[in-house]
């Protein structure tokens, strides 16, 4: 199984705090050391960081611990391989473009006998995962050639997360830099931090923030993480099935799809 | 004006050393302030860095200085902005995928009046050279829907660039991983080491390499920049019209386009 982390912001947010507590888990405090990679929405552009190496010992990341880098979306992720070999071309996320957007996708589970139609975004590397990713977007660009906002693809999204989550564990972040979309099958948990801010203490690092002196009144940030990334603020855990649609750190949308 | 970094070699190599030479030009040596970026292939793999900021002063670029990502193809630049602002999404060199494999591209030059027809692939930034590449891979993947050896598509890329030569300036670096196309229209110098290697003195650094010492005999790695990188080995000039296709260091096909 692999690690997901996300955030939402309404206010461009520096991800070191939770990423640093991530970082750990690649090889630390958890085993996922097959890689890890994180995405950084930065207006239209995005810069995806990625070190097929245990993130607990990659250059890259240190890197990152120390270079804020400030976003409203950020996708994450850390690795323990199950399909596919250990290899740049198999580390999350994935991106693509679509109607002139970088479009950001990343997985934690598994899926079994899964092998969608061929379409026009093909895979690069081996793994179910961004089979996955590219079987949505073939989707999406088959039913919407244009652009369309979030709220019209949801009934695609929920669906095809539906048809995936009935081959295996499909715990999902995606993202085109204006929203983030969550779906969770087995394992997701989220918080939304704002005012009045109060301070964190990393579960798997001896870190401590205090959001006060980081952050002004209006910030409203939620994080996504597999397992909750601090020991002394409420998360909420998500259900199998439940899906979120986050715009500017806030929910806009969720449900739940019936188990399976 | 930007300047342009390319390498192919056989044997995955590190290109620390053209690196380093490369990004004093970003705002020390050189006013390229704006922006830079380089792409490592590795496997099917590709790590994009980017930084919309003077590669002198950059993180990132520090720690690529210091973290040798081995890779048998690379692209580099360095932006001197003349269309598009200065953002992430205007930072070359740009993306996208292709036949299940990552393609990439670096532009040096201006094109004027260059609006092309819309396509599968839209450029996300706002600068002529994201909307060359788009346009280059739509041509493709009109003509080849399926992956082509290099050698087929020359006939396509020649004539597109000679097309876009026609609109402004147009050296760019383009590649799939298996090989690197150069074409030069103003600047363009190249070099290729083979053994007897010898040591290497940058130009715009205190730097020096004895690659006697970083190498084996069989070891071919050719080095492409807008400008020579060294100041005593022998670049090779190429001609205005002067394309060439690199494949595991070696130049397997050249030619030239007449003047337009």
């Amino acid at each position: 199984m692999c690690e997901l982390l996300g955030m939402s912001a309404n206010v461009p947010t520096d991800v070191v705090f939770s990423l640093t507590g991530l970082m750990q888990r690649g090889g630390r405090t958890g085993p996922h050391r097959d890689g890890w990679g994180v995405a950084f929405y930065e207006g239209r552009g995005l810069r995806l960081f990625q070190d097929p190496v245990a993130s607990c010992d990659s250059e890259v990341a240190k890197m990152l611990q120390r270079y804020q880098i400030k976003s409203e979306v950020v996708i994450g992720h850390i690795r323990h391989a199950n399909v596919g070999t250990v290899s740049l071309a198999n580390t999350h996320p994935f991106t693509r473009e679509l109607w002139g957007q970088y479009w950001c996708f990343a997985h934690n589970g598994q899926l079994a006998d899964f092998y969608p139609a061929e379409g026009f975004y093909r895979a690069v590397g081996e793994t179910d995962s961004e089979a996955a990713f590219c079987d949505l977007l073939n989707r999406i660009r088959d039913q919407f050639p244009s652009p369309a906002p979030a709220e019209s693809l949801l009934p695609l999204l929920i669906e095809a997360c539906g048809e995936y989550r009935t081959r295996g564990v499909f715990n999902c972040l995606l993202s085109n830099g204006e929203w983030l979309f969550s779906f969770c099958t087995t394992k997701l948990a989220q918080i939304t931090r704002r005012a009045p801010f109060g301070p964190a203490q990393l579960r798997d690092a001896e870190l401590k923030v205090d959001f006060r002196a980081e952050t002004t009144p209006d910030d409203v940030v939620t994080v996504l993480a597999t397992e909750p990334l601090t020991d002394n603020e409420a998360w909420d855990l998500h259900a199998p099935g439940q899906w979120s649609l986050w715009r500017l750190g806030h929910c806009v949308a969720s449900g739940q799809v019936p188990a399976c």
